[in-house]
């Protein structure tokens, strides 16, 4: 099991050069390190010195480099699919059509980078694996996945499987899922709560995610305004999926006491500017990564005292919402909503009191 | 029928001020502007000093600005499905889940957004839609959508509708879609080719695409290495999806000839900086847009001598692979694969011969 570590910040703020940097620091520092790009773009190449390619290569030592293509990923999870398929179907439908002719859809990029961090964790090859994302959101959207699938597959399940859209597709579940996820998933799955395949690999994304040790981000920023208010609002969309930010870096910025003000209590680095090819003083001047394990949970359950903690920096009172519709609790915050699945005796039980104090959402139930 | 316009670049190019900047000279020239942000983040509001709505409100004469907010307009889709669902199942599923409730996956940003601009295009009140993404990639994958998704259900109208799965899938399509693209599909649409209302919507879709006089981009870049390439990169990527790229915009940078060359024969606008609330300068800098649609399209076949032209700028020889697996040509290049659905009499024809000859992939059948 890896160490998972990305960074979030406004565009230009330098996400890529940090994560390059941070790649080679922990490499230097002994730990196998995968820095995984998802960009598709050359600017990770023409950053890190070499032609990137779509399979791990090792650039110095302990230190591989992989530009994560979905071209490349779908191509190889559609063989793997149609082999599933195979066996699954009595008249397979996918065998007619190539991995080569697939285009990648909205969503897709997400879902296959998601599945090959996934494998490369589990290949046990890697201490670490950086992960540089695409953008901001599409980061947030893709480690959220898990979370959010397992929602959907809860609150449809039992809706599903006494329609006649449940009957009519629960034979093909298995390979369906299995085309996505890679993984095989029980035929009867729709009608069953137990511990089948799918649900057990979305509760490992969820626990990793979970988990600071597991997964980290750090958010990247200037001084200027939007930057800062921007890795604020990033730090806050980060607790809505359960990712627990560790630490702010200031990109070619003086670490003021306003900035800290603005992050507390999150610690604060300054980092010099990179200059041409002498990576040394950026790489010195990173933190250590494993510290933001100590950084606020994003979510804590009180039992005790009947109290949910939802840590929400970033955001005022009025960009929070809470509803209580269906069975369990939905903060809606950052353009996202995550429903919070409550353990007995809390489960079922309606929504109290809420009060919104030093970055915590205290709801009372 | 409005013009749709966007910006590609690097991350920090400055596309969001652009777009900006982009709008309030369209709207100052006369023509009702909607400004669209689809990122989620404070900087989109700081940038253009209001406090934007996931609503259209005007905020100068002609002007209209929306933050599209995948968790509203989710919300929204939901309820337009159940009421749908509600039509045609006899046993719906959807009534007891709550729109409030629905978290948001990967792909869903891109859906919802798309879904959004076509409504607000349809709707008559705007003559341009100046389109902010969230990243490059995002805004290519949402516009090649159509495209891709028409590919997809022409491939696998087949193949489904001769198995098991399409089989029982079969009277569930009306919904799903309905419930996704907002329009009702006709129940018998896998085994049908004709003009049902889901392909009319992506035909439409492509129509638009492939009309630089209704959706154009712009790139946007600095005069340093890796933006530059950057920028190369989408132009090229930006063909792969049937989207004209009608100039480049250099952000604070000199249009010298060593930069010209790389991007013939777009034109080349140097940009000032901006400097607080003044945004005339940079206004008054920006390109005739309209004028975009002068550049070299995308695609060209030519029946006569049995050749298909595929504009490829930005990507070398290796970067392109050509492919003929299934019915159609396969283009694979910048992380995309474009399939192409020939006419008679070129359909079906093998491919005889291709070269790569000042940007443009000739192939010869």
């Amino acid at each position: 099991m890896a160490f998972i570590l990305t960074f979030l910040g406004k565009g230009g703020s330098g996400r890529t050069t940090v994560a390059i940097a941070a790649a080679k620091k922990l490499a230097s520092l002994g730990s196998r390190v995968l820095l995984a790009g998802q960009d598709p773009g050359p600017a990770f190449g023409l950053l890190l010195g070499i032609s990137p390619s779509p399979d791990p290569q090792e650039i110095s030592p302990k230190l591989a480099a992989v530009q994560l293509l979905s071209t490349v990923l779908l191509e190889r999870s559609w063989e793997e699919a149609k082999e599933l398929e195979a066996q699954y179907l009595r008249t397979p439908t996918l065998k007619n059509v190539y991995g080569q002719e697939l285009g990648i859809l909205p969503g897709m990029d997400s879902a296959l980078a998601l599945n090959a961090i996934r494998e490369y964790d589990k290949s046990g090859n890697y201490d670490v694996i950086v992960y540089d994302g695409p953008g901001n959101f599409s980061t947030l959207r893709m480690l959220g996945t898990a979370e959010i699938l397992s929602w959907y597959i809860r609150r449809f399940r039992q809706v599903l499987s006494e329609s006649d859209l449940g009957k009519a597709l629960s034979p093909f579940i298995q390979p369906i899922t299995s085309a996505i996820l890679n993984v095989s998933w029980s035929p009867d799955d729709l009608s069953q709560e137990g511990n089948n395949q799918g649900t057990q690999l979305l509760e490992e994304g969820k626990a990793a995610l979970a988990d600071p040790n597991r997964v980290a981000a750090y958010l990247v920023s200037g001084d200027d305004p939007a930057a800062i208010a921007t890795a604020k609002y990033l730090w806050g969309s980060a607790q809505q999926v359960g990712l627990t930010v560790g630490g702010v870096l200031l990109n070619q910025a003086e670490a003021t006491e306003a900035i800290a003000s603005e992050f507390a209590p999150l610690p604060l680095t300054s980092l010099p500017s990179r200059t041409g090819a002498d990576w040394q003083s950026l790489i010195d001047a990173l933190p250590d990564f494993r510290q933001g394990a100590q950084a606020p949970k994003p979510i804590t359950i009180d039992t005790a005292n009947r109290q949910v903690r939802v840590f929400l920096p970033g955001f005022d009172k009025k960009q929070v919402k809470l509803t209580q519709y269906g069975p369990e609790i939905t903060v809606e915050a950052g353009d996202q909503r995550r429903n919070i699945f409550l353990p007995p005796p809390l489960n079922g039980q309606p929504v109290k009191g809420a009060k919104f104090q030093g970055g915590y959402l205290i709801i009372s139930l």
